[in-house]
């Protein structure tokens, strides 16, 4: 087996990030935050060390070059995100950057037929300006001037923000990605329970979900919970209930959906009254548009004939659709192979959350390499990832790059 | 028929003393607030241009009295509350007291083998305190010293309120009831759209039902939306949804049964997060107690079961019991003669809400008859008794005074 950098030395790497943050007992860092300032220092002093050019471009995402064999050699992107939650774990995000730092050391300085570009993105959680990906956008040149002037809870703009940092937000044209591109890398932990439960360290992402979100609202007549019989109530929380339980069959009877009511209201929600209207929010993800969208139509049907049903009114609105992003199948194939003569057993799967190669994707060919989530934690203190876990990853990970110079070689 | 007060004059009394409000342009009148001077005043008016002697007790009570045909004859108690919930209709508690005058005011002064008092409740809704039937309670001796140091939201204590109006709480002895006592008779609109489904204009009440109030959790896992798959999740909004469903049933295969699910909350309550705990209120009714509890002891086990089935954990906490009250039967059978008498159609009924009778019945055999509210709208300013349904009380409660002559001339 080839030498790599010591899994647990990775661990280490990321738990010292985690230590920055901007509030004590608990990783928080949000775009071009003061803790950034130091993120940034650590990783620069080590990609120098490996003899990569470092700088920060203009929407705040760190960006080391690792030159190829020849000038103007096409570049191979590998990255993630450095901001988090709030009270975040130590993985999310930093560990893709830090595995892609730590394949370049795993190198020994051998140059390839492509260049390899690390990104530590800004911004990927959205959490300062309700607006998620403010790093990648960047890089694929969608960052435009409405959007730099989005505000903070504190009236800031990401415009300010990133002039406040030290850094020109005039200059952002050239923060977009430079050509001739081979692919986007992205590693990332998965965030979700499936590797842990199938007892297997990587996942090969094929796609990230596509998904609906939406508000329903069931209207009904709200009335005495003492004095209205059973048969002449129009109960608006019962209907809710009966909807939600639709969901679920739906979405269990459909493979590779999910479909989730994680708020619900009742009005006016007092114990002794029968609610007039139930609120609840509704979240369907699946990898194919056409079986989303396709679900979404069920589910909402159900619930028209719910109301019906009751003689209650239904209502879906503020229904935002989000397309799914196949991953580049060259690049799934040889993600395969790479982790086939790496020696792990092969799992290709979705990607059920979203990620900064969705972004990507609008310009490059993306790959993305999962690693178990131990008891699928995530955003959470508890958030871990096992030292075998990042040893197949990185080991996984110079077999990608070498099929990558087959191809490209 | 004897020619009675034209119902047409009990609507514009109650509307009149709608007027009377704490707030502009909607009634809303709670304990000893300034407005209940005014509704004494015309009320004592009335009263005493009916040769009652009228006064007003330690606890705000207006207590009218109408002599009987000799010295010491024993007293039906004929009353409910003049005060009201925030932005009220006009008909809620207030008839009761309009129509026990107009019933003495249709006797055109003849004298009956027993004396009749009216009370006018200072406080059944509980509004101001927090804790209902201030009025009746000092009728039964129940007012302790602990309840009057009871406050409102601005700190002043129920004693403090009464010396405020003018009265002296230390009298409250002498608010007690005296005897002997025939009964108590309360006329009251239904509160609820049974009577009105039916197309009756009055119920007889044969009990106030019983009330098992509690609060329920489900505990699961939080988790995310997009990566959980449908077969991995803990998810306390389906478990919830399930169980609401289970208590509707339950309520609608169990003649008499209503049971309410009025609020429902999910946490943490975000859309693209499988909630971890879902919690609700649950409000269980019934004319008889056993049939009450085993009712909520079926819909605890189907919330266990359900618990069990998804791996989830169930408690039900702050559970609150309040026995059933009966009717007196012999008043009931009385009212029932009385109806007949007037020509109008039978029902028997259970009253789903309380009422002062709840509390009368500790110390004196109660009586109850409801008034249709078309269509069951109540606590709200488009409340609403019918002209003729008032002219059907007034005949039915004078056929009811011949029937209590009957028994006790």
């Amino acid at each position: 087996m080839i030498q790599t950098v010591n899994p647990d030395e990775i661990i280490a790497h990321c738990q010292a990030i985690a230590e920055l943050s901007e509030q004590p007992g608990c990783t928080t860092r949000t775009f071009l935050s003061p803790p950034m300032r130091e993120v940034h220092r650590i990783l620069r002093v080590w990609m120098e060390r490996l003899g990569m050019s470092v700088s920060v471009d203009s929407a705040g995402n760190l960006r080391g070059y690792y030159e190829g064999l020849y000038t103007d050699a096409p570049r191979l992107l590998i990255g993630s995100h450095l901001d988090t939650v709030p009270c975040a774990g130590a993985f999310d995000g930093v560990l893709g950057v830090v595995l892609g730092i730590a394949l370049i050391e795993s190198l020994k300085g051998r140059r390839l037929p492509f260049a390899i570009e690390i990104a530590g993105f800004s911004d990927e959680e959205g959490v300062r300006f309700g607006m998620p990906f403010i790093g990648s956008r960047a890089l694929v040149g969608t960052l435009d001037a409405a959007l730099l002037e989005t505000k903070d809870a504190h009236g800031c703009t990401v415009a300010q923000a990133i002039r406040d940092f030290g850094l020109d937000p005039s200059g952002m044209a050239e923060a977009v990605l430079q050509r001739p591109l081979l692919g986007y890398l992205e590693f990332h932990i998965e965030q979700g329970p499936v590797l842990d439960q199938l007892g297997l360290p990587l996942g090969i992402v094929e796609a990230i979900a596509g998904r609906t979100q939406a508000r329903v609202s069931f209207r009904g007549r709200a009335n005495h919970a003492g004095t209205t019989p059973m048969h002449l109530r129009h109960d608006a929380v019962a209907a809710v209930a009966e909807w939600i339980l639709a969901v679920e069959h739906e979405a269990r009877a459909t493979p590779g959906l999910v479909a989730t009511v994680g708020q619900v209201e009742a009005i006016p929600g007092a114990s002794n009254v029968i609610a007039g209207e139930a609120r609840a929010s509704l979240d369907v993800r699946h990898a194919i548009d056409a079986q989303r969208t396709a679900g979404v139509d069920r589910i909402v049907s159900a619930a028209r004939e719910i109301a019906r049903g009751r003689e209650l009114t239904f209502e879906c609105s503020a229904k935002q659709e989000q397309r799914a992003v196949a991953c580049d199948p060259k690049l799934v194939l040889a993600m395969e192979k790479a982790v086939e003569r790496a020696g792990f057993p092969l799992h290709r799967m979705t990607s059920g959350a979203g990620h900064d190669a969705m972004i990507l994707a609008q310009k490059v060919p993306v790959a993305m390499l999962f690693l178990r989530s131990p008891g699928g934690i995530s955003h959470h203190p508890d958030e871990r990832v096992l030292s075998q876990d990042l040893a197949a990853a990185l080991h996984t990970g110079l077999r990608f790059l070498e099929q990558l110079e087959e191809l490209h070689g």
